[in-house]
């Protein structure tokens, strides 16, 4: 028995009446079946479109050219000629993303700690992380060991004796040689300048070991020991220019109590961090995720 | 300014390839603005669809029986011309439904305990239960003292000295007054006969003291102490012949370590119960739950 | 059958050793049998106990007074001479409650919203909430018909046309008609100068509509829809000088999406506000609750 | 500056008046200092309690048998003679372990799912896991790759060929080389009978892919698909002879919908389930739980 494969589409642009309808349309004249569909309009009139469809047995393959085509030229704005309705010609400034590319790229970034990093080894020694870790770099040299085990490019950069410009030139240079499409911060503990992050516009994540925006910046676990929280989290965002205020994807607490240290809130606080992480990851990298200012749509 | 109505359509019926494109199309037609829509198609093939929708400014009203009209001859399987397309004729076997009854239309059934019957009368009593109470029924008298707190009639209806089916025609009888959408076992702590239950098919929702399907039946909680369970929680669902064994809508769970007695466990649980089964109404009583088989899809 | 009493004994000062040894051995004398006995010390030195303790039932009655008398002469500081060891004499600066009053008198203040105080007042008309609602304040009357249902008086003491010193005042003249033990903010919209809260040092607790310390101040949904989390909380807590800045006593959760307006998050957050108020008074007048500094102890 | 050592006292027995008063005699006659004491009486009338304690840097060492056998010889039963009190003699029953192995040696026995296993092997090789992984059983080779990073001995004993008797001899006389502690299921996915568990007992931890009682045997997260559950969860227990009824160490739960088919459910589970049997083994590990009847006791 043959399969169909399934294919995705991603729509992102401003809202217009019969969105749905004129891209659904395109899709059934080509004889596709929709398998799923979930659609979001932000309040600011940003519509976001995740469409999963597939083409019937004996249409086993379609052209993703003509395809996107149609629908550039069908939706609304460019001019809807379907049903003889005048509607105002011009762009409609829709983008289409069809199939994007299923396994992604990545760079991992670390300094000392172990448990984020050893979370996405594992799933990518298993092939459940839908993507390929390229590299590990780290500004320390002590996960070198754990990295080698599996067969994973290490590179030390040590940012002692540099200036920050000239250490982030430095990670920069190798990252370069990997064309990674995302850098994940596997609690990379150092603070990136905006020159760094522009590099890679939301294509960096980051685990922020608090639940934000509580406890923004450095010693989180101190800071909620030290206002007595009754429960702790973790937090996976997108950076940007500004440090911990990129577009949350995932969260998640836990329940602590007046019995844990700091220390012990960052013990158990990894699990969460590991966790929190890895599925924000396959949020992004099953191309799920939607940037809308600085809100992070998951459809 | 005037805002326009919001509208919901409802479909429920088999899947076949093109629906959400004829649907969304009809609405487009009629000019109509698709502000939310969601889908599902189960694994056995049946579609269920839920959208909301408003008419232009200009368009601030329509007529619902030709959208209907249109919908129901539209769809794939009645024949659709629109295209040119060759269709098996024939019924496409959808249900439609255009803007259900906005208020339902309640009796709440109940025992001893009140804080489910509390939560619900409290809500009620502030216009947040999107539904009315018509009639509070109880094997026990009891709760009658909160009941006329708040205005609402309240039946006292005794077992004692009566056959279940005795009982149950008298409770049947007393419902019947008030021809009600929905029965409401708030803590109602009898088994009801199949008899009784296939007066409202789908209609009735019971909240039941544990996480289904574990510890069915009599004091969950004692079952829940004596297995040495960490976690207790409460499950609201559809009640049909079998009993705890309905379509869950919702449930939720609460932490326990081994100093909770089964009377602690109880307590805790209260508090579960209460919110698990407002949670729940409020998705029945927005139409956001469709059945399929023995689950409930929550859209 | 005669059930033994179940009897609470407190303990909060500077931790030295033996404490434990010394307070279970006058209980042991006095052959009075613990039942659950639990015990904290903070990392800057203090030591908190809790001990619930029965006498049998020869023995169904003892004199607090010896009682209290020879905890506060035995345990080291005051000097030890059970065992013949040199201690240093002096106050051991314990202090000892035995049976703290077991149900508390509160006065619950509101402005608007029903939930908390529905939630109260359900509890408190059947006997779970271990206090006494003397009065409710509102600085608006809407909530009055409810709070009339239950035959608590009601005080409608507006802000308006009073400067906040004014209005303040004249809410502590009402206030101390009753002399309440604690007072509740279930959802008081307005924030208390120094000058109020000093009146009632440890006894107000607050629900604030967050997962603090995020979003402190006004508006908080609002700012967790803009920051775009996917989980919103409420925190329980002590009120002190510093706005939203107490000791937390509880706090939960509930996760969101980017489907949930600001209003949804609110609509959604009610449930977890009035649950996590209910759970931090039932700690407080249970007496389970201690101050360590900007920390609350449940124990 | 010497760090004094932590010390660990464990008790288990029948409980009796003045319990905790002699055993923190005791340690006060040793100068010992007291830094957390918990402990537990069950319905039945069992008593556990677990003492950590450190000795003054003065005296930085004390003699363990001495001073276990002052505890055997103190505590009431055995004749209590400190205060001329008239105490029964005769056994206290009391099982007193002091400072137990810190370190434990286990064997993991695993199928072919790679989660739980590759939790622990990071864990493991970070020296987090407060155990030694001595060996991996499977009956399948598919994780002897994972299990060679970490220069772990992998067994494949396959269970093809042989009777379930001859299969478990087979493990047996593997696991007798290695004489450990504890045997973790990391999902072992084959019913273990009587004979083999009980050469454990309570020595042996499974993680069960559900929510406990509910869906256990095969396939649970085919049962929770079929019964339409809105919440999943991993349990970690003791096994004993019957299957999956041990007594319960931790629980977790994670939120699903009508969207989530079987295998999604298996795979969010995965997530649960390692972090679920990572904290229980950490619980066990660190002599925290007791077992009273079928149920765990956590101090």
């Amino acid at each position: 028995m043959t399969v169909p494969d399934k294919h995705i589409l991603l729509m992102d642009g401003p809202d217009s009446k019969g969105l749905i309808y004129h891209v659904t349309g395109v899709l059934y004249r080509h004889n596709l079946n929709i398998i799923h569909n979930d659609e979001y309009v932000s309040p600011s009139g940003r519509f976001f479109m995740r469409t999963e469809f597939e083409a019937g047995v004996a249409y086993d393959s379609f052209d993703s050219a003509v395809l996107l085509h149609e629908l550039q030229t069908t939706v609304p704005g460019l001019g809807d000629h379907t049903h003889d309705r005048a509607e105002a010609p011009g762009q409609s400034g829709i983008t289409f993303r069809l199939n994007p590319k299923r396994r992604k790229n990545i760079v991992v970034m670390v300094t000392k700690e172990h448990h984020c990093l050893g979370e996405l080894l594992i799933r990518y020694a298993f092939d459940e992380l839908d993507a390929d870790i390229l590299a590990v770099v780290s500004n320390y040299n002590m996960l070198q060991p754990l990295v080698s085990k599996f067969g994973i490019p290490f590179h030390h950069i040590s940012h002692e004796g540099k200036t920050r410009e000239e250490h982030e030139e430095a990670i920069l240079r190798t990252i370069a040689i990997y064309e990674p499409e995302y850098i994940v911060l596997a609690k990379y503990m150092r603070v990136l300048t905006a020159g760094f992050v522009n590099h890679f516009p939301n294509r960096i994540i980051n685990i922020h070991h608090s639940f934000l925006p509580a406890f923004v910046g450095a010693n989180p676990y101190r800071q909620a020991y030290e206002r007595g929280v009754k429960i702790i989290g973790a937090t996976a965002h997108f950076v940007n220019n500004d440090l911990d205020e990129g577009p949350i994807i995932a969260q998640n607490v836990k329940e602590v109590d007046h019995r844990h240290t700091a220390a012990d809130m960052a013990t158990e606080g990894k699990d969460v961090e590991k966790i929190v992480l890895s599925q924000a990851l396959k949020l992004v990298f099953s191309d799920r995720v939607f940037i809308s200012g600085n809100r992070a749509i998951v459809l």
